[in-house]
């Protein structure tokens, strides 16, 4: 009889495991003991699986510590590649990432606009095949590609449930229809949640130092991927983190969600750039085009980077709204660190970044317990490209703790 | 060689196990396969240890199907008993449970309003005793004591950090004072927390059909517990579901938290009271003393029962302050049923029940995806003492798993 407990625990073992082996760089076993809590009976065995799956490494030996060197182990960095793709209104960014999550190679191109998404999804199955012919990546070695959307989707049959990039989008079967194009197994999930793995999984962190975080992720739309323990809070049906729909008034104007109020009304691009609109002579001094929002903000942020008070104060209090919605945010989850991310924050992450970290310090009901520090991502507008690519790898190296819905757990148990 | 991953990982699989064998009342090794996911061999190994700890008895056998009737398993309830003590500002509700989660017994006693806290522990710690005593549980079947009491806490060190029941609690170490004073290992947490808990470990369901549940707590404040899959989501320093101070106005008054406009001050009891009082007919027409809130608020509640017009606006007001807090708790968590527990609802929850059912319908953002139901809980004023006993049985059966915040999983996993 095999006295292993299988499934869902030897998963998250497994996962643990790698992921402190990704963080450390090199490490080895006893180290790896005494970073996860496992005996080292139990690493030998995992170790033992996981070289034999060809994941790991050993990679030279440590400094001697009283007795013999100690061999230390690495990712196999090149045994498997993923493709991210981020479908983003204005621009479709693909990475390719080796095991590592370090980032093999890069492109970007127009975004979808108002172009049919069946041609948007030629040209993704097309970009992705070249990409990965470009950098001259094994194609047997690449074990799929990720999809990092804007939500709400369901991740788990790959559809499109919102009305993002646009309207035509909606009710969209991306998984199949990807799945199709590019010849390569698909996972999807919001852009958000994306941009909070790709943090966490291009960090020199493990995942058990991280506790609770939040990305915030900001582009046309507000919303935020929460990862508890380096994993993904997922919440029912995978759309947790719809930040964006917070009421600031709940006697305030009519949102397209039903609600009154809520933060996106007030806090993103869009607000920004109607509030200034609203200003002619802001307007003429700025070329403001009163057609493309995403230009029109960036140069009201360039502008308040040169100084510009007017343009300062709007963004100051697009962000002091968008620190209410955080500091609920972080009152619920208990959160030790929110990251900004997403093409929002590309330019405007300082401004807004400090705005928030002010309220967090003044009104958190947690402050004199523990402070939530507010971080920039560093991963510009690759963040959610990066991880859906990690998407992929984490699924394939622990296929059972992803997307774990009771349903999804309970089948991979049964078939494994 | 032991082959078997030890710590959280066959923590985690014996836990789901023995929650489904409680939830099931009775159940065969073949459903229990069926049910969890993992394999005969695994379940096996499980039970058989679970069996020689003495947590679970052959009870029988059920109807065969096409071979041998199979041995039934069930939870050995007489082989271990938890005390829980729910610390409320106006009564102390104290609970034995068997480990099913079955009250064997109850008693409350005044709360501590204004005596001094050393007094009040010392009457738990004889009330705890007397109650064992008079219930005729053998002591040395009681493997603990579990403490429910408002937030915010350091549940790690088993000190109180906020200022109820009053002022002269905070900082108190609670759990030294009471292990002292009633000879028992004793657990904190706080009361919303351990509500849901209770609500869970009293339910005829296992953890993994409920996905994504938050038990909104009212006694003097409004906080909430947060279960996924049947384990308490903690946050970083286990005071995760602060929704009290979800701002609904960010120009609304400043709370005594720093922010503005908490929903605090316009859904719970006081808030209500407090309306109640500045209308001098009403006053007067429902005796309302100006002294005791909680017994106003009874008494609003009833007039509006009785369909008193006035009364029953105000609730609703209050209501719909607290659905507006609900929604954006359910955006961020992506709910599927949120439970109403605690004094605040005793009476009230009905009228409370109605109006967030209805704001959760009108404009939760997934609402299109899935419903989020609003429940009333079935255990009164118990829950949170049921919960705090459930605590106490949770940690003695599977003690990696709980309060898992990442130096203590460390710690506990070492000294395995």
């Amino acid at each position: 009889m095999n006295t292993r407990v299988p499934t869902m625990s030897a998963d998250h073992t497994r996962s643990v495991i790698l992921d402190h082996i990704r963080a450390a760089g090199r490490v080895s076993r006893v180290e790896l003991a005494r970073l996860s809590g496992l005996t080292p009976a139990a690493i030998s065995m995992i170790v033992r699986k996981i070289m034999s799956d060809g994941l790991v490494l050993e990679a030279g030996t440590g400094e001697a510590t009283g007795g013999k060197r100690r061999t230390l182990l690495a990712i196999n960095s090149a045994s498997r590649y993923a493709v991210g793709v981020c479908l983003d209104y204005e621009r479709l960014t693909f990475v390719v990432t080796d095991l590592s999550g370090h980032l093999v190679g890069r492109l970007t191109v127009d975004g979808p606009r108002d172009t049919e998404p069946e041609d948007v999804l030629r040209t993704i199955g097309r970009q992705v095949t070249k990409l990965v012919r470009d950098l001259q990546v094994d194609p047997a070695r690449v074990v799929g590609l990720g999809v990092a959307s804007p939500g709400p989707l369901d991740s788990r049959q790959g559809i499109l449930l919102g009305s993002q990039p646009t309207s035509a989008w909606t009710g969209l079967r991306l998984r199949d229809r990807l799945e199709a194009l590019s010849g390569l197994p698909v996972l999807i999930d919001n852009d958000a949640t994306c941009a909070a793995l790709g943090e966490h999984w291009t960090s020199r962190r493990a995942a058990d130092e991280k506790a609770v975080t939040a990305t915030v992720y900001m582009a046309d739309g507000i919303g935020c991927g929460i990862l508890t323990d380096g994993r993904v809070f997922h919440g029912m049906s995978s759309n947790a983190g719809e930040i964006g729909h917070t009421s600031l008034d709940l006697n305030g104007p009519l949102c397209r969600c039903g609600g009154r109020g809520c933060v996106e009304l007030y806090a993103g691009p869009a607000a920004v750039v109607g509030a200034a609109r609203r200003l002619p002579e802001l307007v003429s001094e700025l070329q403001l085009d009163q057609a493309d929002g995403r230009n029109d903000f960036r140069r009201i942020v360039k502008a308040a980077a040169r100084g510009h008070d007017q343009c300062r104060q709007l963004l100051e209090k697009a962000a002091s709204h968008l620190a209410v919605a955080v500091v609920t945010l972080t009152n619920i989850l208990d959160l030790d660190e929110v990251h900004l991310s997403g093409p929002g924050f590309t330019d405007a992450g300082a401004i807004y970044a400090r705005v928030i970290q002010d309220g967090l310090d003044q009104t958190s009901f947690l402050r004199s317990i523990h402070p939530t520090q507010v971080k920039i991502s560093h991963l510009g507008t690759e963040a959610a490209a990066l991880g859906a690519a990690a998407l992929v790898l984490q699924h394939h190296i622990t296929p059972h703790s992803v997307r774990p819905t009771p349903l999804d757990r309970t089948e991979n148990a049964v078939a494994s």
